[in-house]
């Protein structure tokens, strides 16, 4: 298991010449580390007077980020398994009709399994990008730039993931179901441009200002 | 050390409610994944007929990344010891006069000794952002999201690590060597953003183009 490894021997696994584990892992590992930051955040900042009035928020907040660090850990294996099974398609026979059928029917199966990951990758990272723009505002000021590395860190995570899942679309042949996909990663990545900005605005003022 | 821990034992550390690990380390982390992946990206382009005209380069670049993933990974856990250094001098005793300037000066030491693992964070980074920019040009097409992955990863682990530098710069009282601190890692941003959008773009074309 990946998650397993030592950081030094996933760094090694990710830079051996092999399709996996490759940038889908890593954008899981980014978005992981940005949820751990979003947590570390909300404890520095929970139960202290100076930050009552957000106490409720933040508390939801830490709740949510702990269940995306597992998920988002979860999903560093999960990404170099999906994937796994598309190179396994791809090295099917095609000698006869019948293989080649037989084939491409495992490679379109193994695809849109291996999208369910970095789709769920990089719907994580959104909802970890919105909590760090809350927190760059609510959290304690002294780890504002921990959120700020957490904002890019999923923002990293997120444009990460849609990548992998346009060049999983490649190999869908249902064009309602790729065209609905490409819209949805679509709506994803302008959404983070608008999440990114926000949020290194707000740190650079609020880091600023102290 | 934090680089011998595992994945999930990492974020576990991150997510805690201390000072460190927290943004610098998870900054360093970010860049040694996007090392490791221009690294893979090389071993996937190396030697291969298709991109023959470019071997010679790509051989450069594998090598440099991999100077880089072994310097980031050592930052990992240099950034938190620095950081524990500036928590050390802050809890001094403050009580007589002599007390005061002893504080002062150590948590000026500290903090200019805190400054150098973001900034070697930022460098590194930005050199990779430089590498994954060429590579999306002249890569194995199949391996063009993992460098398209690498660039987001070490554009969030420079801004994070610039973060992290102008946070202790507030704790510099040289004004000069502030100022030229400041004009640093100011430049290092520009740059940064001009490579994301350049990776991007030619990412976007590259995978949509084959």
């Amino acid at each position: 298991m990946l998650s397993r490894m030592t950081l030094e021997q996933f760094a090694e696994a990710l830079a051996a010449p092999t399709p996996t584990p490759g940038g889908g892992s890593a954008s899981a590992q980014a978005g992981a580390m940005a949820a751990s930051l979003v947590q570390m955040m909300c404890g520095l900042t929970a139960g202290r007077e100076k930050y009552r009035a957000h106490d409720e928020a933040v508390r939801t907040i830490r709740a949510k980020a702990e269940g995306l660090r597992k998920d988002l850990l979860a999903l560093v294996d999960r990404d170099a398994q999906a994937y796994d099974e598309v190179v396994r398609a791809l090295r099917l026979p095609k000698g006869t009709d019948a293989e080649k059928r037989a084939r491409s029917e495992a490679l379109e199966r193994a695809t849109l399994f291996a999208i369910e990951a970095p789709l769920a990758i990089a719907d994580a990272c959104a909802a970890l990008m919105g909590m760090a723009c809350e927190l760059s505002d609510k959290g304690n000021v002294n780890a504002v730039s921990d959120v700020g590395v957490a904002a890019l860190l999923a923002y990293a995570g997120l444009r990460g993931a849609v990548m992998n899942v346009r060049v999983n679309l490649k190999g869908v042949t249902d064009d309602t179901r790729a065209a609905r996909l490409r819209e949805r990663v679509r709506r994803l990545e302008v959404d983070s441009e608008k999440l990114r900005e926000e949020a290194l605005t707000a740190i650079y003022v609020r880091t600023n200002g102290r």
